[in-house]
């Protein structure tokens, strides 16, 4: 693990993306989001994921330059046909058009279907709640998820981000899966050869295991048992009502680098009269924390100050994952700011 | 506890409330709402409800007349003063503006302050799917519930409801609320004798017990520790931001039977596309049940159940409660059907 600002960080993440083919216009958009999540903290859906997305494209289930069709169904209603683009860029024109529709329409949904993965959902809503919208992001994903009192995953681990204007420049988010845990935090166990609590994951037979190798081989348990189970359908199946994406084990192309990418994503923008909501939030983060918490947080901001503890002094990256985007990149990728 | 059929317990509630002065085009929804719940096992939101109704009309706090007016901020948003209206009569009122609108808008979102509690979300989602719209239903209320690391209560036990059309005319429904348990549990289990889970609750000084007394005076946790959390501040901000209703402490009149009403609830529909969505239903039902489940259950599904049995079989109501309603309805209450 070494240091590296974010600067030579975005000049090289920048150099692999132009070597893969996506166009200057695009490049930005993706490097973000990868960026952003690095920067919060958010690893899993940071720069590890660059290497499958260069694969996508030379496999050609990733399409670099669009960003998709739009076809206006209602005045608020917006189904996009992604035509595999990248999931940031086709989400990025997407959310344009809902909240330049939600200023006069008050409320617009997208259900996006054929595009790639997004990367970490509050991202977007974050983005969107800065210009004053409340936003509500839902996502699909692989079958890893077991439905409550199953032995095998037949769901995604289906995200929810929501932010909220709250009278001032940064606005409230959260951004959580339904599942207990992420697959990624198991392969972290499993890399680290550290058990796994029990209730975390059942093995390929359906058995609860504290073996994190067996439990990539299983399925994760939902978040809170059957009500986290009940959120997760219902996030599975709103995602497919509304964009006609596939469920359960049809769901694939966001794990893999060879297969289109099925899942689905909604972005809700609402336009709404948006009260100050900064005193509410101040009495959260005075509370007298419970023993063994330092403070009480309110959610988002833990990443926040990760993104600017990050910037100030740089993004700690594996040296292999660092040798392998060089390797991407080519010989001689130059820094940003070079 | 004795069992009454569903007829002659309609008949019952249907004099208590015009008894209490709700004009007859009222009622039905009000005594639909409680009906519902109790028939389907919600008894929190059932008839145990329906001497707070009474006393919140007499107390002027309840207004069983009107059904709010509307004011469409946009094309899309619906704005809602409840007026102090009932909590059904006012919400489906907007429903059915709601529904129309997304019929040509796509989606569209109410947003509802000055209103009385609405009762279980799922019943208003689950009506509107069967129409053919998706729908998610938000609604706050009292602060009951402590942030995850803090030792007081602060928000609401926000519960969502989502109901999506999957192709037949039994739609998709759930309903949760982001606590980990309901305050009325921790009640029966204080009625009851019977001591709670730790983890469950904080006692009035923020710390972690087994007394369900001392947990009345407390805090409720949130459902899966960190994530639920954030979910259930996420709704109370997101309600807030919409309707302009109170957040934390400020939230009362839901479980009180004199204070007006300052809670909100959101309602968004959405008319989307809607492929068939049984056969993956079909296939979670089919599913090798875990060890100690006796199948694996659709959310929503076990509480229809309950319904078509009770439809059959009668309600069962403590003799004290139907005392009280025979009380509440004055001497000669008839059946429905005498």
């Amino acid at each position: 693990m070494s240091i590296f600002t974010e600067s030579e960080t975005r000049g090289l993440v920048r150099a692999v993306l132009s070597r893969a083919g996506v166009p200057a216009c695009n490049v930005g958009i993706q490097l973000d989001m990868l960026l952003e999540a690095e920067l919060r903290g958010v690893t899993s859906h940071g720069l590890l994921r660059l290497e499958r997305i260069v694969a996508r494209i030379a496999n050609g289930v990733a399409d670099p330059v669009t960003a998709g069709t739009h076809h206006w169904r209602a005045p608020g209603f917006l189904a996009v046909d992604g035509e595999r683009g990248l999931g940031p860029v086709v989400a990025f024109r997407a959310l344009d058009a809902l909240c330049e529709r939600a200023r006069t329409n008050g409320i617009a949904v997208a259900a996006i279907r054929n595009s790639n993965h997004i990367g970490m959902l509050g991202w977007y809503v974050e983005e969107v709640a800065r210009k004053g919208f409340s936003a509500i992001a839902l996502s699909t994903s692989e079958a890893l998820v077991h439905p409550w009192g199953a032995k095998r995953a037949v769901m995604g681990t289906n995200p929810i981000a929501i932010a909220v204007p709250t009278g001032d420049d940064a606005p409230f988010m959260m951004d959580t899966a339904t599942s207990l845990v992420s697959m990624g935090e198991i392969h972290d166990h499993a890399s680290r050869g550290a058990a796994i609590p029990l209730g975390w994951a059942l093995d390929a037979d359906g058995n609860p295991t504290t073996d994190a190798v067996a439990a990539k081989a299983g399925a994760i348990a939902p978040l809170g048992g059957a009500k986290g189970y009940a959120l997760g359908l219902a996030f599975e199946l709103l995602v497919a009502a509304l964009s006609g994406a596939a469920v359960g084990a049809d769901v694939v192309g966001t794990l893999d680098s060879d297969r289109v990418c099925t899942k689905g994503d909604v972005f809700i923008v609402m336009d709404g009269p948006n009260p100050d909501l900064r005193g509410f939030l101040q009495g959260i983060r005075d509370l007298e924390p419970a023993d063994g918490f330092p403070g009480v947080l309110v959610p988002g901001e833990r990443g926040r100050d990760c993104k600017r503890r990050r910037q100030r002094e740089g993004l700690p990256i594996p040296d292999a994952l660092w040798s392998r985007m060089q390797d991407l990149a080519g010989a001689t990728a130059p820094a940003e700011t070079s």
